[in-house]
């Protein structure tokens, strides 16, 4: 069994300046897991929700290639709640509510027909729950990415900077690499960051798109120019997920292949902003991921011959 | 004669993060004509100072393969002064002063010898005065590009709206283009900027790259990620030096041209914005532009084979 995904799988409640939604299927591990499913059909999800959660949506996870064993159902509690407004500009959000129901007391347990995944992807979560985890693995992963926020850095940060040892590739957005680093270059911040542990560092810049770096490497990748973003949630998670399960079905996690990852990363994540929650992400097929790549690789590339 | 430049000469006194300076060299036209200059070799400017302006200016330009015939030195008159100050972010800055001086009845007067250029570059000046400048040319020229910016938007919205439909390229910056079309979306506003006249449209978003429109596709360049960002300073204009110049060199006016010319453009940019004002696109050599240059293929480039 090939990937492993620990995160949070939520009930959102949405609003942007094109409308709002009720209660809708979010968390962490909900969009890394259907992105990853466009690229490697071997899912492996860890998340608990309440007896509230639909088995409609567990099916449709499974459909996916998810595989749910280890998504714990708490039986008199409820899922994991959040509610956000984003402003005008969808680059700032307020959060509304945040109720953390069966996330109080999260402890994941890998079962142990997971505990050889070679690719494991930590979403968002406290980052000593993330180093459970880790710990949990029969055989190190050939690849552990983590994904982290800011609010850990305010209430954790030591317990962050053990974890980050522990993983090879570490996923913020620009503020939050300039605030783990101190440092206000995105360049000199990710020369500090690999000095704590990851090998592979990136940076996601939302609509300007996201930076890998490793010590001696720098590759960049726009997100697409759209004609609509209508909801931004969701889109580093769903980057992420096609990042990793491109790994995971290529196994190949040289620098060079981590740029095409990247990009189909991206073709992910632009899919995902174009409609509320996760609606757009469900059910996509293969031509179209193929030409949202495609449209990448126009945007991108060029052909200079230098002397 | 090939490329005509036309655009302040200006003193400029800057204050970073890093440090601040006395009155020195600045001006669109001056970061255009340096910029386009480590591309060709045939550069005529149109512009005007005072008699304050010191000799060994005019002498660098020279050196640099910049005609200076059509350099107006208004005798008892001072140079256009621009004086400010960038936040720390160095996204945003503050203006001190703008004395106008020799700019207040600037009458550009384009020379018999210049009036059959193939390209002409028109930094941001008054609509009027840009719109006058090509109405004196004897031929239309192969490309014209115009720069512009908010303020004119402003206070004389239906003038650069009529100047728009002369040219063939437009650039502006990301809020630029939200402004002129009303639109958010950038994709969106692109559209109906496109639909003003310009068959070209380049919208700058500085350190998160730049972007190409017509109405059919679509390019993107990122910004150098770079150690230290000293002075943003001309980085537009230098930038639209390098696209114009690298154009008007290869006589090339194809889509697939102009995203080479804009890596080009996007390079000269990335050095100078590494030192204060024009400092660090003086003298600089063929192998370190080609080097840059590079940087930017290392930083983009990837290679996915779709079925």
């Amino acid at each position: 069994m090939s990937l492993l995904v620990v995160g949070t799988v939520a009930f959102d409640a949405i609003e942007t300046p094109f409308g709002k939604t009720d209660k809708i299927l979010g968390g962490a591990a909900t969009y890394i897991s259907l992105a990853a499913s466009y690229f490697t059909k071997k899912i492996n999800l860890i998340s608990v929700v309440g007896d509230d959660f639909p088995s409609d949506h567990v099916k449709m996870l499974n459909k996916h290639h998810v595989n749910t064993d280890g998504l714990q159902v708490l039986k008199g509690q409820k899922t994991f709640f959040w509610s956000g407004k984003y402003h005008n500009d969808m680059n700032n959000r307020d959060t509304i509510a945040t109720e953390l129901n069966v996330l109080e007391n999260f402890n994941p347990v890998v079962p142990e027909a997971y505990q050889d995944c070679e690719f494991l992807m930590l979403g968002n979560l406290v980052p000593a729950v993330q180093q459970q985890v880790i710990k949990q693995m029969k055989t190190r992963p050939k690849l552990i990415v983590l994904d982290t926020m800011n609010f850990w850095m305010d209430i954790a940060m030591n317990d962050l900077k053990e974890t980050l040892k522990m993983v090879d590739v570490l996923t913020v957005n620009d503020a939050e690499a300039r605030q783990l680093s101190g440092e206000y270059s995105l360049v000199k911040a990710a020369q500090k960051i690999l000095a704590m542990g990851p090998k592979y560092l990136i940076i996601k810049k939302g609509e300007h798109g996201a930076l890998l770096f490793n010590k001696e490497q720098v590759f960049f990748a726009p997100a697409l120019p759209l004609e609509d973003v209508f909801d931004p949630t969701g889109a580093g998670d769903s980057f992420a997920g096609g990042f990793i399960g491109y790994l995971a079905e290529t196994k190949d996690i040289s620098f060079e292949n981590m740029k095409r990852a990247i990009v189909f990363g991206s073709a992910t994540a632009s899919f995902c902003v174009e409609k509320f929650g996760t609606e757009n992400i469900v059910g996509l097929t293969q031509a179209q991921v193929e030409d949202r790549v495609q449209e990448f690789v126009d945007l991108v590339q060029f052909d200079i011959a230098l002397v």
